[in-house]
């Protein structure tokens, strides 16, 4: 028995231990530091550089020191409703734009000045429940399904809503596609159906889009086209222009919730107070966009497109239970077919696989219970980002962008996760 | 009457503005925009640029993208560590160093995560009682006078703590020095007295001590010589370093305070997640330090002290109270010697002076009520920051740094400051 430091800590916080997906990071550049070889499916950060030209732009700004606006730097906000309205189609205005330090912060402001209830499927982002947990809130998981592709169906949340007492208590909504954990995403056609149970229950959206940019097809449909009125936008520099640790997340916000988005600010300039100046003048050019823009992400969806049906085939060939690939770097295996061969060795949840598997083979993946599954549900998130994202982006370059990679492509520069992956199937088959 | 909009927000929230000194430098830009004169007293904005070298780190790391360590990358731990050791002549281990998107944001999860009393003398910082508000907690304010030059004096302290029944609760005493909204500094023994007190009664300090780098005589002593299990140091690149709109604030814990500093780590993985990385790169250089950081501070210093000591003449020959300057930008005068007159034009409060003031004259200065002082006290804030820090800081490298800057420099390079006193000085007495 160790004796109990003297704390005096919020109730809350007791017991909250940091961010999985971070902690997974820490874990593993530690074994790396030590020179262990680890195959790092566990962090969601984008392989790939920050486009030249947004790194050109920070040089050239890194001498701004001005507190900025506390929602953000006007010709920001310009090109942020400039990028949502030429990218989506959807009507979007400066003046309802507010920009964080990384979406996740604005989430949690959200959470902070919202009282209502707020709905999240799962499998969802791990850092929602800990967050309503800090705050000493609860948010409602509506558990989605492998058949359903993950996604919530505008039927079963019309039944949930409709057998409610007080159907129009405020109530929000959080959609995440491309999705994280699952890679997967809506058809216009769910999003229009779920955009009409919206309108009738009259529930806030919070959409975040932000692997949008990163639809394997280029095909990402926001739905914000079919429910402008009640829909806020998530979006940010972290996954499409390869800068997460910059930290700049940005909420769109419908005119009508701007009462949300002046609460946030008032908080936000009691903490944070604004995002780092040179990182917004920086975000401009990202934001505003360019050819050589759009190029890095033609190259970043094929290459991440080719590499993620590659996996979902040896997956599958394996005997896993996976849906083929949609967007962003993520599958969301379900390993239930191997769960009479995983009992076996003591394995019968989601998070003993993660470690066996890790403590066996160094494969590390996340398990889905951080992103709110049942516990003994056999599922984990695996990124499949360990590769050089500038080598593979050069390399694609030199393939003119209208043909398909050859196989050779994926073989020769994500060599690293197609060896991961066939550890990962060996290890449940053998 | 207008329609009040149907808004579901946290109680807590509604009725919160932005912060005031942030809202009067949006208004004060505002009005420069549309070309009109404005004498800037309210912002607490360092005029001086970001020393070169620290620059020339940012621009060198402009491309790093990686989602750094929640707590900070280690060499910027290190680099805050050495600064305090070296500055400070205290103990300081790089373990026991957070790093955050300004030490707003760092005092904001202090007052998330500590369940005790937090005990805040005023003339205080903006910013606590709205982090407390947000929170749904209170702050215990400690009122402090003019005569005591706006301290917290250790008897007192000693007074308020043996009186109490639960002498032993859990209680944090924020301390700042040199301080916000004052300019004053306390001695060495001063701090000596507080720190027994604070030891009797196992307290922790909050010491901010983001002004250090400015005591006008380069003499800043830290509590933490004198309690150094019990203090945190509270720091940043956004004053001494001119690097406000960077976003980079630091506290540094003595070992045993380690359980504040993990949940706080805790909160921040699940909110701003890190600071961001190009930012946390130059902060190395800029704790680091170096001959040419050092040659930045000596000027800033001598110009501040110089400036200071003319503002504070001629607004005490006017007749105004007020403490001669010691260290940052600040001065805290108080106009209770023009009660009578200004009562005449129907001004009783801090917030009317201001008020009237700013529009008869565009003078801009914070009233005393934002500082959590008695809205009747005519006191007010006044930030000597309206001049051009780079060209003063290149016409002072010109003058030997052990010579007195002659009295034609300021009147050459800080002509608005002195104009916008002797503006407020004829306002006052005309």
């Amino acid at each position: 028995m160790t004796l109990q430091k003297h704390v005096s800590l919020n109730i809350n916080i007791r017991g909250l231990s940091e961010s999985p997906t971070l902690a997974i990071n820490e874990r593993v550049k530690q074994m790396q530091s030590r020179g262990e070889k680890v195959y790092n499916f566990g962090l969601g950060q984008s392989p790939f550089p920050v486009p030249v030209p947004v790194v050109e732009a920070l040089r050239l700004h890194a001498h701004e020191k001005e507190y900025l606006p506390v929602k953000g730097l006007f010709p920001l906000k310009e090109a942020v409703a400039g990028f949502h309205r030429q990218k989506d189609l959807v009507e979007a205005n400066a003046d309802y734009v507010l920009v964080g330090p990384g979406s996740k912060e604005l989430m949690f402001l959200l959470q902070l000045v919202f009282y209502g209830e707020i709905i999240v499927p799962t499998p969802c982002w791990v850092s929602y429940v800990p967050q309503a947990q800090i705050l000493g809130k609860r948010v409602s998981l509506l558990h989605t399904s492998f058949e359903d592709k993950w996604h919530i169906r505008a039927d079963r949340l019309s039944e949930l809503l409709e057998g409610e007492k007080d159907t129009y208590r405020p109530r929000l909504l959080v959609l995440n596609y491309p999705g994280n954990p699952d890679g997967l995403t809506y058809t216009a056609n769910e999003l229009k159906e779920i955009a009409e149970v919206a309108r009738e229950y009259e529930l806030i959206l919070l959409s975040d889009e932000i692997y949008g940019q990163l639809h394997h097809r280029g095909g990402h449909v926001s739905v914000a086209r079919f429910y402008p009125e009640g829909t806020i936008i998530s979006s940010g520099l972290s996954k499409w222009c390869g800068a997460g640790g910059w930290r700049l997340g940005t909420f769109t916000f419908p005119q009508s919730q701007d009462w949300l988005m002046d609460a946030m600010a008032a908080v936000a300039s009691e903490t944070y107070t604004s995002v780092s100046a040179p990182i917004q003048y920086a975000a401009i050019e990202a934001f505003r966009g360019s050819m050589v823009i759009e190029r890095y992400l033609w190259h970043a969806r094929r290459i991440l497109s080719v590499l993620g049906q590659k996996c979902y085939r040896m997956l599958s060939d394996a005997g896993v239970r996976l849906h083929s690939p949609e967007g962003a770097f993520y599958m969301f295996p379900d390993f239930s077919p191997f769960a009479r061969e995983l009992a076996k060795k003591n394995i019968k949840t989601s998070k003993q696989l993660c470690e066996k598997l890790f403590q066996e083979t160094a494969v590390a993946m996340l398990p889905g219970r951080v992103f709110e599954r049942p516990c003994e549900e056999l599922t984990a998130r695996i990124s499949y980002i360990n590769f050089s994202g500038s080598k593979s982006l050069a390399a694609s370059e030199t393939i003119a962008i209208h043909h398909e990679l050859p196989a050779e492509f994926i073989q020769a520069h994500c060599e690293e996760t197609l060896r991961g992956m066939e550890i990962l199937t060996e290890w449940l088959t053998s």
